[in-house]
């Protein structure tokens, strides 16, 4: 059963979170690290990628809308994160979709230890090279087995494996965990991946590495719940609304809550 | 009389719109393209330029906080286009400003074929060489006839020309309409002409060259009818709800609602 | 006394001010320029940096998310913006954190003559070489005298300094004022920092150099006060509400209301 610790840690710590993100979800990404009570700090300057993990407890890669000249910022920082300590969350955004994603991905996994890789069901089955029709960053459709993907994933890269959907599935390459909270309003609105890498980073900067499944688990079961309670009063058609509440519901996350609404399920 | 069907095909065919747009907009155009049910794809990375029009259905091109590097990336990215035979919208954001934005709409008008140009009164003047007095990305001020501009552009580069304000102005160089659907809210936010752009690239998405005409002048009537029921509710100064409020306004579009709201004049 | 006279000028002139700023603030700034009535223009492509500035008529450059290539651009900006005599605010986001960002800032301080300086008490601390536990881009924490820190900046740049936080700072380098009004809501959202240093472009852009401390002291108060109407009826977990009240509050504000609310007081 799920007992909520590490949000608590995030408020009582208040770790910086360094996010190499994209122009998309770089606002929406601050906003609800600041609403779980983290501090962001946006940066893809190649020149302080060897300074700017050094001061923060975590470090997020998402490659949505990379450039060229980022993947060395990004690696830069990435084996600067390793060596100091810190953990590093991959978001592979649209790894399916081009060349340039799958190469860059493919060295950033080469060059970069990830504690936890997050994405939606096609980017996992790209990095498991399972077969599925993405659709550019959208999640597309297969009918593969994810909470299999998730495995095969965590177990191939040594990491945590979490894949975002109407179901989540975490995995370690052992434990299988599914969620069931959330709400259709998620893939309505943009970058609601991408924020919820973000807060993998914030929950992992405040635990220890051999907690880092536990954590995973309440960073993505808190927030299905977030996005479950904003989206109660509204209708299928309030994407703004949504948008907005989803930053209200992060802020007044408390153990209490995630405790109480958590729907999980262990394979 | 207008007979929304494109809408319809949007939320049906889902369609990838890929935008090389501007850091202002990225966000709101995304969450746009999501609320009339297609599917965004941000990406200026020349790496992925020859690649991610082959697997979109429309391309738009923002110019509005274009860098140098980028202009190539937007010309592979528009012949791509070009060669698969998508649709391309330009956002000439700017234009008149400064020589950089001159040259760089001059160069895209030589080398991309576009489906469709869309801006505001200024910019779509100096496209037209009429006098016009713009203010940086801002409309400015002219007497100049805006049906006239609107057809001189749409002959001179064989597109469909439309332009934004509190009369729409949409011309393919014989046929002149005009949507006096809005509110004086649009100017009030910012992105609202970048969002119409990129909404324009999913409605010819899923038309046909014959028809580019009547999507577009679905796309820019259901745009201001979305905005013109958003700012029903709200006060002139009510500017964050309005940002808000469109989003949901366009998630909850129809054809009966556009059908029903339609104030279209043909001259 | 405060008499506010700046916003109506804003109102009433429309200026127009030139950003420099990181993608996380780009389009929070740009609506809250277009909320009090001046009119933004994002960009910092450096073949445009000898242009944009000479139809502006403020320049605020923001470091939040530099990249190497932008520092020549925002130089340059600078150096035209005082050619023809246009303020310019500078923002030295996170300008504690890495050798990178202090380099810049430093080349900056050198290169271009500011108006006004306007950051955060490790930021500002940082420009004035006192001891301060600065914690990424945010403020940290220190014992240092803030009133003080602002009188060193402003003296030793020549400009006009603000430091923002629970009690905001102003100097020019004689003069001492401090401004109560705010709200902790503030500092749970995110680029509220950089949007004030926005608008304190818009404010000096209508005033004479001889008043720039005037027209900074109106900004910084009618800027709190948005923020202290628009957190009066929310909770402090309502983050996504205030963002977006914000800006309500901006477009709302007049004169008599800046005047009944504001609580300063002058050392």
């Amino acid at each position: 059963m799920l007992k909520p610790t590490y949000l608590q840690q995030i408020k009582a710590q208040n770790p910086l979170v360094h996010n190499i993100t994209n122009v998309v979800a770089a606002n929406f990404s601050a906003n609800g690290l600041l609403a779980i009570g983290a501090s962001p700090l946006m940066s893809a300057a190649i020149e302080e990628m060897d300074e700017v993990p050094r001061i923060s407890q975590a470090l997020v890669i998402n490659i949505g809308t990379l450039m060229g000249k980022e993947v060395s910022a990004m690696v830069l920082a990435g084996k600067t994160a390793n060596q100091v300590g810190i953990p590093v969350v991959l978001d592979p955004v649209g790894v399916g979709a081009t060349r340039f994603r799958k190469q860059t991905v493919q060295t950033l996994l080469k060059e970069v230890k990830f504690a936890a890789i997050r994405g939606n069901a096609g980017e996992l089955a790209t990095l498991a090279q399972v077969d599925w029709q993405a659709k550019g960053v959208d999640v597309g459709s297969g009918d593969a087995d994810l909470a299999e993907i998730a495995r095969n994933v965590a177990e191939q890269y040594q990491c945590i494996a979490m894949i975002s959907g109407a179901t989540d599935y975490l995995s370690d390459g052992k434990r299988q965990v599914q969620i069931h909270n959330g709400t259709p309003l998620f893939p309505k609105i943009t970058a609601s991946g991408c924020l919820l890498s973000a807060l993998c980073g914030a929950f992992l900067a405040v635990a220890e590495p051999a907690q880092y499944f536990d954590a995973m688990l309440e960073a993505c079961t808190a927030y299905a719940i977030a996005g479950e309670l904003a989206a109660q009063p509204l209708s299928d058609t309030q994407h703004g609304q949504f948008y907005l509440g989803l930053l209200d519901q992060l802020a007044s996350l408390s153990p209490e809550k995630i405790k109480q609404y958590a729907r999980i399920s262990y394979a």
